[in-house]
């Protein structure tokens, strides 16, 4: 069966290693959730799947050894989910995720990869459950759970499967050797095998359920590694859809469906140390905070692969333009998106004292502070179009966060207002706050203020302002950085500055519909993997060869 | 300059890429020291090199900071070499390699493989001088000598560099993205850099000092990073002469000579802690003993990549055979080659305590064992051959575990004899030692009893060998695996077991000219990176990849 796979996904596998290799635009699913594309009733179908889900046990796992159903999801839009899902011991999880591998283990590279490819598909199905489920326990607005968590997270994932599939291929699977020795030949026939590591845990974060899981979920197991998920308890939702169709898919392909297992934990008893903490447990990777640093110690300790995005501090320097109007639009929308909620947003804006050249004008710093604060508002509070693009906050603790940055006593660039999220009167929704700092104030602007809040800098010039980012890039790291210049030679030293000594990506004059915090699957790379906001990098081969060796039989012929 | 060096040595990379991805025989240097390639003076010219440096100051190294000239090397075969070499502080070294490390970084991923080709080329004018050297500081026989330090180690080299270049390259350096977005197109100019990690640190050994340590040392050079090398402080002068002439290439090309540099310590005062402990350390690559582990462990500490070959224990088991005799030739061989002093040389024999079938014939353990021990004295003891297949034992250590092997008070399979080394009557050189343990007597057959020491260990059956073998494996980790058996089932059990159960490389049923301590460049993966004997393989992805980042900048295009 897997054969008739291997004809029905080859092409789709391909395609993705071209593109991982050219780095052009590649999407294997339709990031718009038009009729067009997915169906005239595939949107209310969806919600109809979420709604139904609602106040139930979440029954499609193919999954043994439960013992409770838990589950303590809330909307940022201000109602529970009342879903419960499946716990299973550790030790349990631990054992049945071992038997499953050993079958997966001996497939070969792409007999797992056209697998894992017909389970996207098929878990692909579920799209509007996904969006739904992702709005409801991120806060995304729908338009952005649907792409974030369905097409785009899935495009991540053949990202990973097609990387894996590559660097297993590298080297030939069989070979005949043959030297010539004194005169006669000798002949040596060699196989190398992809023998993987282990057990994969892949544990999750509340804002990307799916997006920030499924390259780690795909890589370890495209390498041939069985894997458990724990996802945040406040977002389980999105993945528990996917995990549970890639288990039916492995099911009727006559394979283990414990190959992914969900592992739940909740508030009160989070179990991610003792999971971690498993000698089992051979890759582990992480999405979230600075609780990263912990599991980066426990892999170390234990010598064991890790693959971590942590806490960071994504900054922009604002020096010379050509269109002022242009570039505050696009930042405005960069700063709402999400009301700040995604790992790449920018946080701190590092301006010129003496402020913006715009073709040769300088635009006072106060000016370009007060149009970056209409635009912002005139964006996040539009009526039409706030609601939708800053969506809800994820996490009381977020909120929490907005007001102590209120309450810091930093002159207010642009304050935060309660934005009205239509038919969700209780959502928990509030415009972007930007604060003022002085270039000395480095003990609140290099700490990551996750959510809607950023930081405008006024510096003495545009060497200052790079010096002050490379500072914060080695100490704190980030996903982003975005710089405007249009002077070649500064445009060089900032580049060579942020690439070589801040280890960090870099992007240039941001206008229009392209936004620094959008990474596309199979040409940006996300994360750095080379400085304090994580060790890892979607989805370069670092992602995907320490989560397998390669290992020789040799047999000398007659 | 360099541009010379692209259409000089781009074939040559071309063709190490070739055959790392289609593991066929390949090897860029002549293995054999014939006047028909070397030239009818190269080995007088060599051997006149080699004592002209006796009792000298090693001068050809362009390395500055130098603070005393040390040295302590003692020829396994019965003299001093009175060598010396510059002793530079660890800060200067470290500050000479980051410096020499700025303009390396930027060149291409090409431009650095073509450097480096350029400088093994320039290394490899003194293969006979490296055979000398090596053979008076490891006490390799000469023939094994030259080809190990010289071709074939230039070989692991040359792949180095190509796994190196090939890892850099598996994404385009540039291109421009264009999507469509809203019914117009929107064009991102992206490029993708190679970041290099930092400082490489590359720990040697005393028996391979050229083999073990230019794998590691090109691998952190091709992706950028500047290198200290630590040597044994008995085995120097065979690296040092290579350094020395990368060091003068790297000048001669424009470049810092201290992207190499040696870091030279004694017995008395070792300097590896200080250096791996260095902040500025980046990578770490070791060969040697379970020293490693402690080296592993401080790496994981500081969250840097490290790379191990330590110890193993590495087994037969003899099963089933076509021709015991060309088999015992062959393991005879084996066990003779270098004393034993290869981290590639089986230690432990598992034979069924009913002996082992030849054609449907049972040979009982008692004759396969004597005729075993008569293999090893004909070939170790052998006026013609043993000197110069045995070669001497490298360090007194070695000498005394063979004393205490003898001690144990285990039946002698086959008792070892001192060997006389023509022209050199002090040399260290003893025949193999062959003893009988009982298969609970794992506190001593587990252990890597490094040097002319082997164990013949008598089993109910092959399960059990194979049981105890994997379990060895899993404790202990090996580098290779050598089965007997003509019976495919059985074949295919040790296959699986030793593959997915023990993580080692597997041979079957070698004969002839071929031996299972000997691994090809280019085709073998020596070090399975995957068991307790080290975390590295020369040279898969993994040995690569974890050395650098790709970092992306992106611009929106008007």
């Amino acid at each position: 069966m897997i054969a008739q796979l291997l004809s029905a996904h080859s092409d789709t596998l391909q395609q993705a290693v071209s593109a991982n290799q050219s780095r052009l635009y590649y999407s294997h699913w339709q990031e718009s959730p038009s009729k067009k594309f997915y169906g005239e009733t595939a949107a209310t179908d969806g919600e109809q799947a979420f709604k139904q889900s609602l106040n139930t046990a979440f029954n499609r796992f193919v999954q043994a050894g439960t013992t409770a159903q838990i589950g303590e999801e809330e909307s940022p839009y201000g109602f529970t989910l009342g879903v419960t899902y499946p716990f299973v011991p550790t030790e349990v999880l631990i054992s049945q995720a071992h038997s499953a591998g050993q079958a997966w283990k001996r497939l070969s590279a792409q007999e797992r990869a056209v697998v894992l490819i017909e389970s996207l598909e098929q878990a692909s199905k579920h799209f509007f459950e996904i969006a739904y489920a992702t709005m409801h326990t991120t806060g995304q607005g729908f338009a952005m759970a649907f792409q974030a968590a369905g097409p785009h997270a899935f495009d991540r994932a053949l990202e990973a499967i097609a990387v894996g599939y590559y660097a297993q291929t590298a080297t030939v699977a069989e070979t005949t050797w043959t030297k010539t020795i004194g005169g006669g030949e000798v002949h040596v026939k060699k196989s190398f095998r992809v023998v993987p590591k282990g057990i994969g845990l892949v544990i999750g974060c509340s804002t990307f359920p799916t997006w920030n899981t499924m390259p780690g979920l795909l890589a370890s197991l495209v390498t041939g590694n069985p894997v458990i998920v724990k996802p945040h308890p406040k977002s389980v939702l999105p993945i528990a859809i996917v995990i549970s169709a890639m288990q039916r898919t492995f099911s009727a392909y006559g394979l283990d469906p414990h190959l992914v297992q969900i592992a739940m934990d909740s508030s009160a008893e989070p179990r991610t140390l003792e999971l971690a903490e498993h000698p089992a447990i051979a890759l582990i990777d992480f999405t979230g905070g600075a609780f990263g640093n912990t599991i980066e110690a426990i892999a170390h300790k234990h010598g064991i692969a890790v693959f971590t995005e942590k806490a960071g501090v994504n900054a922009v320097i604002l020096e010379s333009v050509t269109n002022l109007d242009a570039v505050l639009d696009n930042l405005a929308f960069t700063v709402s998106l999400y009301s700040g909620q995604m790992c790449t947003t920018s946080q701190n804006f590092f301006v010129s004292r003496d402020g913006v050249l715009e073709n040769g004008t300088r635009i006072p710093y106060d000016e370009v502070a007060r149009r970056f604060a209409e635009k912002i508002r005139g964006l996040a509070l539009n009526p039409k179009m706030g609601a939708g693009v800053c969506g809800a906050i994820q996490s009381t603790v977020t909120a929490e966060r907005l007001q102590r940055a209120q309450s810091l006593g930093l002159p207010v660039v642009c304050a935060s207002e309660p934005i009205a999220q239509p038919g969700f009167e209780n959502a928990r929704s509030y415009s972007p706050l930007v604060l003022q700092a002085n270039t000395d104030q480095q003990d609140v602007y290099e700490q990551e203020w996750f959510g809607p809040i950023s930081f405008m800098i006024p510096t003495e010039n545009f060497e200052q302002s790079v010096a002050l980012l490379v500072r914060s890039l080695q100490r704190k790291g980030a996903l982003t950085t975005l710089v405007y210049t249009i002077d070649s030679a500064q445009r060089s030293h900032a580049e060579d500055a942020i690439l070589f000594e801040g280890k960090t990506a870099i992007a240039f004059n941001y206008v229009g519909n392209i936004f620094v915090n959008q990474s596309a699957a199979f040409s940006d790379f996300h994360g750095a993997g080379a400085n304090p906001a994580g060790n890892a990098s979607f989805a370069d081969l670092g992602f995907v060869v320490n989560r397998f060796n390669v290992i020789g039989t040799r047999e000398v012929l007659a």
